[in-house]
């Protein structure tokens, strides 16, 4: 399922975008409309046809359109970013297309960029079935709304093999025509019968070290999951390239 | 997975389409950008900027661009359609969609009409395991290529429910802007071992009345198939839509 044609995807090491792409084409592009608060920054801004240093202690921080319509993922996206960056919420509805996780990623972040006109950043969670090939991976919320609980755990039945992987990815986009950034985060696990409180999706059925997501409280759970892991990536990129003048990747 | 919100769905019933549509956006629309030969029929023509009332047997035959890389398949719609309307391959390299069987055809053609410019045929096949709530059904071929023939198999384990439907869904777009009218076959069977040849798909692990597809000859399963089902509304579609003068629905 995974797609090897991905020129910008962090894997495991936390920061090789820097080597994969030239100085320029890396760094964060202050692309937000409105003007900018960047505190101890000053940066370059591509407003379209123009463009603008901006070098003011009291200009608008950047910021970052961060397409969801769920509640939970834009708290847990807002603490880990701000205040360095301002995290808007979109809640475009963006079809999903098939295919790896890379490229269901790839393409809402893409399609978001060119809606939005401007920086987004997307999201994709996917739950792969080792004894499956990774399935049902992308696919996981229709399996969720369609089998639930029991039916994630019937399909394994054949199998004694019951691991599995959380990942989370997250996209980025400087807006359109700009290529995603990508920033995953893995979580090992395996299937079990639910536990837990079930008010989160697939969260009682994944279990890491002994205790199921939905068994954990917040911090616990933030401290390993393949969403915070991809949220570290993230920041440490947000963080490494929103320094000094910046150039509008292109 | 079906959506309800698919005002042009041709269901079980074989013509439903001249009562669901005013007649004026119901016949079939001539937008090929060459001339026409329609032998008996004769025909308003939408070539963008003009009307032009075609009314000569020498015109070219209405034709439609099928976007498929797959060889079979065009095989069966070019034995099905011709020589009433030919039938043009284009095997455009189209991103599916997420979602019910319905949406990602739409969704597909309505993508093809606009990359052609012209009136396209799209097709997509499905496999939905009654147990899995009609799943994989739209991601068969994630599954199938995944884990392949006793992969599916194993999917069922937990169940005696070995039931599944066989869904074939072709979508028309008389261009881009003109809302795709869909055309469905099914047919119900159930999810074997692997028997007959193996060279199509999951043909050898579908059994209908006691044969697999793989086990049937052409003839056979062209006489009860998902595809010829749906194939046979096509040609019902085409036949009664392209008579006479024809005003291009929009």
């Amino acid at each position: 399922m995974q797609s090897t044609s991905i020129p910008r995807m962090l894997g495991s090491t936390p920061t090789p975008l820097a080597n994969a792409q030239s100085p320029a084409s890396t760094r964060f592009s202050l692309l937000c409309s409105t003007a900018l608060r960047l505190g101890e920054w000053s940066a370059r801004v591509d407003t379209g046809n123009t463009t603008v240093v901006v070098d003011d202690a009291q200009a608008m921080a950047p910021c970052v359109n961060f397409v969801t319509g769920n509640a939970n993922k834009l708290r847990e996206v807002k603490a880990i970013l701000e205040p360095a960056i301002e995290v808007r919420s979109n809640p475009l509805d963006l079809d999903e297309v098939q295919g790896s996780i890379e490229e269901v990623t790839q393409s809402k972040c893409r399609r978001a960029a060119d809606l939005v006109n401007g920086p987004v950043l997307v999201e994709d969670t996917s739950l792969c079935f080792n004894a499956l090939s990774g399935l049902p991976g992308p696919y996981i919320k229709w399996f969720l709304s369609g089998i639930g609980h029991q039916g994630l755990n019937n399909l394994l039945a054949a199998y004694t093999d019951k691991s599995a992987e959380a990942v989370c990815t997250f996209g980025y986009s400087a807006g359109p025509g700009h290529e995603p950034i990508l920033f995953q985060g893995r979580c090992s696990g395996k299937i079990v019968p639910p536990r837990g409180p079930s008010h989160f999706g697939w969260d009682p059925i994944f279990e890491y070290e002994g205790q199921t997501y939905a068994e954990m409280d917040g911090a616990q759970k933030n401290g390993i999951s393949h969403r915070a892991r991809a949220l570290k990536k993230l920041q440490e990129w947000f963080r490494d390239h929103a320094e000094g003048p910046a150039a509008a990747p292109q």
